[in-house]
């Protein structure tokens, strides 16, 4: 099936979904959970071959994100389980005003439509992303990469077994069955069918999306996460925050990339960074933070001195890039030419100065005294997460169900006329 | 000036206006009024300069757009105090949330950033468009048309005197100085330059933005709206209603474009119809309204036979697109076929009915006996308009001030890691 004529089926499903309420919804959530598990082995066969395939050409980090167990399936039935418990984000009234001529504006929640997501190859974005969609009554139109392909059609099976076991639309999830280029510019270009694109994977697809897309899509992911550590810090809990912001997951967005000192602790503040970073880790048999200097930190400490790049790079590694600054307001300005608007920090003993600072930077969440890793769905209590936008339309930070919403006013009146 | 310039100048006043109070801006708004008042005879020869030059050029219709009169500009000033008198957008904390750790999680309203806006002829815009922009925090970039361009740059150097004069900068509101189409393309283009670009004017500019921008745009505007009477409707109010969604206005957006009647009420509702619209306003000395009628309306009434187009066209004139359809369901069905998605109605007097269109029609506005009309930010209550999108990302039916706001989370704490 071409994806033009699977985008012309979602809109058929996405009509039914409009009648659909949370009690079919959440059954048709757990019919989902109990296939995948049901289909463990026809799922994990798929993956075999998937696994294969790839192996030899991917790395062993890509490789162990497609490899899929039957605790990961498990896993991936449970998060369904858990999308089916939080509240039905669709038909809540979202203000209501009566107006003097006596008719009465409701403003609704209502599903976004057919939502396209776009993914590299983790097969469990597929079950996620359709729960999320479901709930929020979406259509779900997925597009992974090619290597999880076989292990992505597995999943989408029993998802649609699921679907049809509760009474609704097969088609209101699929799966692109090209995974070629092609496929993910029909859907970046499918103005009137697509409501909502979502890339999930590196920057070069999201800024692929970005420059592309003719249908409204979400910005997500790419994180240069700073931590500013004032002249009025407690340096133990900036030294903590630093270092879990920075070594408890390297790999993800919400991982500090830089960290920004101001001048009058630089003598007392570096020291400590250099051992807690580098020889604590290193005598712990830990792995070290490979620190990138500026000037004005190498003249206190030793380490790399930072390249043109380093205060613009997401190195998603043990790597962390460190400056001096004169002051909260200097921070804020280097945060704002640098930042991808993720999450930034600041570490102050000083309410005054941490207000400021939050006023001046723009980023999607803003940090005081608290490690960025927060940035995350489940860790702001939205009980899932179907990617963190760093956009400033519809949603900024970790989107939750009710991001995945739209709304419309319904007028209720008498015969009121203009 | 360049249009790049400009928009770098715009990102230093962005950082000054995240800094501006409720005070400030309120300041600035009543030093904006005072001044266009003052400065009238200057607008006024610069629009007199407008008009010369486009007369012969450009419609009668046209020509009373561009036009400004005394009571005109103090019709503008009035508008610029009244959006003062709003409460403000900005900071305004819309959710708070404590974690069981012990952070506290707000997710707070902020200022898009940099407003773009490129409309055509009418020079108030000018000054609605910066007055809702300063009171939500934002920068704003016009982009005029030519025909109106002495007139837009009068108005824009009163707004500055009066910003200057409560001390913000003179760039938080800036005049693009080429009305090419180059300058509107740089605008779309802009990428980290714009955070949020609105096209107000006809389709042709809206499909050019949607198509061309890189930039977050939204899609504003053209109605084709339909008011569908069921059998069970009040004759009279339906009558009304029609009348008044098609006659009181043709020429917006929000007028009715196409009536749908139900197969069995035909034989009463039509001819009724065909006196209201046609017979009694001739009579009465008003302007008839051309009826396009579909084959089984043209059995019951005479009247033109409706064209392939004449269901999605936005006539904005007196003419109506009549259609006859067999259920409430294949009224929504028509709906989801050929609305823009800005308005659409049902009157009837059943209950389930009105609730199962409502939930089936997936428009910015869905009304029940009520006129399309009122689709409007004033009508609304929200007090004013930044026009009215009919998109579903972000903003959907009239946006006003808390449309062209964004939100950030601020997580505040005592050194949590995770």
């Amino acid at each position: 099936m071409t994806t033009l004529q699977i985008l012309q089926e979602a809109q058929t499903a996405r009509r039914a979904l409009l009648r659909t309420g949370s009690k079919q919804k959440d059954a048709a959530l757990h019919a989902i959970a109990d296939r995948l598990w049901a289909d463990r082995e026809r799922i994990l066969a798929a993956n075999a071959l998937d696994m294969d395939a790839a192996r030899g050409h991917i790395s062993e980090v890509m490789l162990d994100r497609l490899a899929l167990t039957e605790e990961r399936i498990a896993a991936m039935a449970d998060g369904v389980r858990q999308v089916a418990a939080l509240p039905d984000p669709v038909g809540r009234t979202l203000r209501t005003v009566e107006r003097p001529n006596g008719m009465v504006i409701r403003r609704v929640s209502v599903p976004m439509g057919v939502v396209a997501i776009i993914y590299e190859s983790r097969p469990n974005v597929t079950s996620d992303a359709a729960a999320l969609a479901l709930k929020s009554g979406n259509v779900c139109v997925l597009r992974g990469g090619k290597e999880a392909f076989r292990s992505a059609n597995a999943i989408v099976e029993s998802l649609r077994e699921g679907l049809v076991q509760a009474g609704l639309p097969r088609e209101a999830v699929s799966l692109v069955q090209d995974t070629t280029r092609q496929s993910a510019n029909e859907l970046m270009r499918a103005v009137g069918l697509v409501d909502l694109l979502i890339p999930r994977g590196g920057a070069g697809l999201i800024r692929s999306c970005v420059e592309n897309a003719l249908v409204p899509c979400i910005q997500t992911g790419t994180g240069i996460c700073h931590v500013y550590v004032d002249k009025d810090a407690d340096l133990e809990m900036a030294l903590d925050i630093v270092e879990n912001a920075k070594t408890s997951r390297p790999s993800v967005c919400n991982a500090e990339e830089v960290c920004l000192v101001h001048r009058d602790i630089t003598e007392r503040f570096l020291p400590l960074l250099r051992k807690r970073l580098v020889e604590d880790r290193a005598a712990g048999g830990l792995q070290p933070v490979e620190l990138r200097l500026d000037k004005r930190a190498a003249a206190v400490i030793s380490g790399v001195p930072a390249g043109e790049a380093d205060f613009d790079t997401e190195f998603l590694d043990y790597v962390l890039a460190v400056g001096v600054v004169d002051s909260p307001e200097a921070a804020a300005e280097h945060i704002a030419s640098h930042s991808t608007g993720h999450s930034d920090c600041i570490v102050t003993g000083c309410r005054e100065t941490a207000e400021s600072f939050i006023a001046l930077v723009d980023s999607a969440a803003v940090y005081w005294n608290v490690s960025t890793r927060f940035t995350d769905g489940g860790e702001f209590g939205l009980g899932c997460e179907m990617g963190i936008s760093t956009q400033k339309l519809h949603a900024r930070g970790p989107m939750g169900l009710e991001e995945l919403c739209s709304y419309k006013y319904v007028i209720t009146g008498n015969g009121q006329t203009r």
